[in-house]
């Protein structure tokens, strides 16, 4: 591949140019065929770069925006008053074909609206979804769609996002498995839509569709995909993240309280540490907004440097495999299957 | 109070009589005022009951029935076929008055349904809830529900639950808070009826609603009760005892690789295990089905006997405070307080 030009909202989460700027500069040592184009505030673009001796890095271009969408910005007045905005300038940069991917630690209802309203959806996708990799047992990963960005979503919703997280998780494993989160494995377990959605993939070729699977089971690597509605996805992924700290806090406290393993706790801790990160799989990887004419990703507001790299990581990689371009043509494929 | 019977439905759970037979000989022992009635095999019970050398308890009442309700008996089937088996008697022994609550490790789905069938709905109640008080940072608990007996819930429902949840937790509490689980909390986050019931309850004096909670935050305390519909809310608790298999999957992975960390792993397993336990709040402490005329407790399939003497203890402990009564009154009141 000849060039690849990603754009970065270099403005966007919680420290802004410090981070972004620095993990921009790591990803350019990544991937050496990586071009960098930096949407924000000229000056704390430029004074973070020289910090790094880069001032004059050939991959790395800046286009100065006025204007930062806050956190609390809500999706609709981010609608009317994105001009000018690091993240809206990024996004049209992937419209006009100035960029192949976009990638953004800013406002995630901001980001989803924009995206939506800039790069519409592919053909064949009435929502886009908000998708991230999960860690499993056996060091695999599990794609679990959608993470928050539709709050209820009927069967041909959940269907496609099934197809789009198959094609998805085809990056690392072929003919992947795909599964319902449900609240039982029986066929008679589960409200309508989810129901309706498994004779959907049941009957499919095309989808190594598994069944349905219990919240317990998430983290087990069962599936190479789970599919659920945006709002069990938030309330699970987010409930990992509680349980973490809850364990962690417990397990401080059980050490405190001893004073050698209070000593022994530092050594132990690295592997716990680890652990929990990667139940915090936004912040790790960077989730993605599937099912756009584009390619975002969608950072952790509080991602440090190694995880917006590792969110510029996941942009070059989609770009690298045509994601949308493979998610439109494995949707005309299954609709086509299921009409005929 | 001058006695308080429980009906056990001895034949239930993954143990049958091995389990529920000592456990209620220990709950005798915790509760000097209790007595009990085991409905199931009389052959398994008695020779259970010798083994412990309790044959003539004068607080163990034995009432044989030929049947037991599988596991995978669908709702539907456990009500047509219920005749004769002890999940049934002992309900039915709620219902004619002869106890004063009922503890199953059985079939969750049949238990609801056939609770509902004989005890039916206090007034006021559309749905009965399964409700547990899970382990919350500080060592409070807080209780959630619905757990997975209703798929969907429209605002109502979920008002309901909020009462209810509000009326159990004032066991421990005064003036228990209650927060609705949702995905941020924004009074513009979340679905329809999320956002509708929370109009009701902050019309409320009567319930302490504090509003919006996010997943992240159910271990946290920061709320008595927490309510959400009962498939979010099984997914949820399921991916609670998910991350924690996974958590200690990874840390004796980490573990079993060091000579020196396999020395003091038992050492500091102690304090793990005993929190990891604690994430899976049904094993530990029964759940309880609420909103119907009579206390009915599920305790976990797999449950040992200290967790079954818990499921029964939870049991005395509603029998005590009326919840059936108070629930009922509570919502009287908070109907009347909506429509003047």
């Amino acid at each position: 591949m000849s060039g690849l030009t990603v754009a970065l909202d270099a403005m966007g989460g919680d420290f802004g140019p410090q981070v972004t700027v620095p993990a921009s500069v790591q990803a350019l040592l990544q991937f050496p065929e990586l071009k960098v184009v930096l949407f924000g505030d000229l000056s704390a673009i430029t004074s973070q770069l020289s910090l790094l001796n880069q001032t004059n890095h050939p991959r790395i271009q800046i286009v100065h925006c006025d204007n930062v969408i806050a956190n609390d910005t809500r999706p609709s007045q981010a609608l009317r008053r994105s001009q000018g905005s690091s993240m809206r300038a990024a996004l049209d940069a992937v419209s006009d074909g100035t960029a192949d991917a976009c990638v953004s630690a800013g406002n995630t209802g901001a980001l989803m609206a924009l995206s939506r309203y800039i790069l519409k959806q592919l053909p064949g996708v009435d929502r886009p979804a908000l998708v991230s990799a999960i860690p499993t047992l056996g060091s695999k990963r599990t794609w679990l769609l959608d993470l928050g960005a539709n709050v209820s979503c009927d069967a041909d919703t959940l269907f496609q996002f099934a197809v789009m997280g198959a094609v998805l998780a085809e990056q690392g494993t072929p003919n992947p498995t795909v599964a319902l989160l449900n609240i039982g494995e029986e066929h008679i377990k589960g409200n309508d839509q989810v129901r309706r959605c498994a004779e959907m993939l049941a009957d499919l070729d095309d989808i190594n569709y598994v069944g349905f699977l219990e919240g317990d089971q998430i983290y087990t690597g069962k599936a190479d995909v789970i599919v659920c509605d945006g709002f069990v996805g938030n309330v699970s992924l987010k409930t990992s993240e509680g349980v973490a700290n809850l364990f962690i806090a417990s397990l401080k406290k059980a050490i405190a309280e001893h004073p050698v393993k209070r000593l022994v706790a530092k050594w132990l801790f690295r592997d716990l540490f680890e652990t929990v990160n990667q139940l915090k799989p936004d912040q790790y990887n960077g989730a993605s907004l599937l099912g756009l004419r584009g390619i975002v990703v969608k950072s952790h507001g509080s991602a440090d440097i190694t995880a917006f790299t590792n969110a510029i990581g996941e942009a070059v990689n989609e770009v690298k495999r045509q994601i949308p371009t493979k998610i439109s043509d494995r949707l005309e494929e299954v609709l086509l299957e299921r009409h005929y």
